[in-house]
């Protein structure tokens, strides 16, 4: 294993430390509970909103903490779930008059800890609801998860509560915003490596030398099938095969179309898998009026890419549009 | 190879082509000569600024292109510098009243097409300059240069030079500027593992599992010695003592630290490395005031990172701060 890291322990709690180094006034890092929140929360005018998960998806959900968006992150260790006090001890700190938001990508150990955090939280007479985020279309169950996985897609339910929330709306339409969009969002992925953990030093699954996963997990779960390599053209082929008839998306439609980079994958190629996807759905009378490309929820070190669309109507359009502010940046 | 790709031959246009169509309302992608500039450029009130390189460094310079940063990009094929008669047109379809600014990373490939660019173009009548950046401290002479390479510290002189164009600063005064950032702007890299040029299909040099390259070059250049892989904490030791002396930065210094990731490393490692390094560097008396954590300067798929300095003064502390805005983004 090759990467830059010192102690597989200790990868987490350095990359946390780093991402605040680097955002020393608008992020708190609470080492006690791997704990990242913008240092102006939590806000008794507004509903606080907490995603956590697994690491080694950043940017997910680490690295979108800021205004607009996520008001806190309670990751685990590298594709493990938060540890439930951990998620409680997030809970009570983000506590707000307006109440608190827990999303959550729908993994089993994920759901388990964010129920019982919640369970706890309202025992403590917190206002505490949870929202599942399930936008994968590629298998209904896999190795962690009952019904569909949450993925890339997230970013967009992310956006939505983020902006709903910050223009003060009560967590009662947070709650049907963030609901709203994660129905009209679909995601796909193909892998073409598979993803080293810090920990195990080694890869997590084996690929051949020509072979891809399409449909992958972002923990390398199994997707529909193993292939042979193929070209771009074939490969978005694939995917919207599987996304756009899964809502269905509709010649009509207006959608914003995420090429999302799984880690391992440069910028390059996903600009290249955009533009392809860009005219494919044109052909399909399918118009892509806004767009995303690069990294939004990876799988460590693993070489892919995820084709995310959702369906726009005025409503999420103006949500998505809404600013917003997050650690990941360019200048 | 596995890279999402059709034919490698039309790797570059295609991926310009997504880049456009991602930006329809501000870029513009003029085939004929793989260029890449903002819908609205030239502007005679303000000094043009073009950089071009080979492909394959993306974000680099393509996506740099937009207000406060470039005019227009010029990109050769992967890793081979644009054509000189591309560079020429591009200068005439930007020429400015106030003039053009040519960036070139000191390659001689490059230098050669820009130098001779430049002549076509002042024979024409229209004042063009070039400015030459090298901030790579590994090696003196390399594979494809002489003097020292230029890396990813290119991004703190386009972002000082398009920030005084935009200030509507004249032609010499945005070269002064330029050479004043390059002057103070120092790099260094590290490869985990070689980079797959599309056309190539196959490493463009061999690393073993675990080997690693000190102050490897953009291209997969030799740098100052093959080692064996060690932990984060002695990879940026070992970036700090080639780059803190060279300048050299002393106790007492403010500085910018930009940890750039080189295409296949996850933004959870660069982001493990800039808490290292900032650590590090206050041992040392360094302030670390601006962070740039992210890939700004790619070698294609390679695993590694580069770690880059600048020294910083009221001048360029307010020239990274003016407002840019360029095809890479979040939201």
């Amino acid at each position: 294993m090759k990467k830059f890291v010192n102690d597989p322990k200790q990868f987490v709690p350095e990359m946390l430390k780093g991402l605040a180094l680097a955002n020393p006034t608008t992020l708190t890092y609470v080492p006690e509970y791997n704990l990242i929140q913008r240092a102006d929360a939590p806000n008794d005018n507004k509903v606080s909103i907490i995603q956590g998960s697994g690491s080694g998806h950043e940017p997910a959900h680490v690295m979108t903490v800021g205004p607009g968006m996520l008001d806190a992150a309670c990751p685990g260790d590298v594709f493990a779930a938060p540890p439930m006090d951990y998620v409680y001890e997030t809970t009570k700190r983000l506590a707000s008059a307006k109440g608190v938001l827990l999303l959550v990508n729908n993994y089993t150990g994920d759901r388990m800890a964010f129920d019982m955090a919640q369970e706890m939280s309202q025992a403590d007479g917190l206002t505490v609801r949870t929202l599942f985020i399930d936008d994968d279309v590629s298998v209904q169950d896999s190795t962690y998860t009952v019904g569909r996985r949450g993925v890339a897609g997230n970013f967009f339910v992310m956006k939505a509560v983020g902006a709903a929330a910050e223009a003060g709306a009560d967590l009662d339409e947070v709650i049907r915003v963030g609901e709203k969009v994660n129905s009209v969002t679909r995601t796909m992925g193909i892998a073409l490596t598979a993803c080293t953990p810090p920990a195990k030093g080694s890869p997590l699954f084996e690929l051949g030398e020509d072979e891809i996963e399409v449909g992958v997990g972002i923990h390398g779960e199994p997707g529909r099938r193993r292939a042979k390599w193929a070209p771009a053209n074939d490969l978005v082929d694939e995917l919207l095969n599987a996304v756009v008839p899964d809502l269905p998306f509709e010649s009509g439609d207006s959608v914003a179309l995420m090429i999302n980079g799984l880690g391992g994958t440069p910028i390059s190629e996903l600009y290249l898998l955009f533009g392809v996807a860009h005219e494919k759905l044109r052909e399909r009378g399918i118009t892509v009026t806004r767009s995303y490309v690069g990294e939004y929820c990876t799988s460590l070190d693993m070489a892919g890419a995820s084709l995310t669309l959702v369906k726009l109507d005025d409503e999420i359009d103006g949500l998505l549009d809404a600013p917003a502010e997050i650690a990941i940046r360019v200048f």
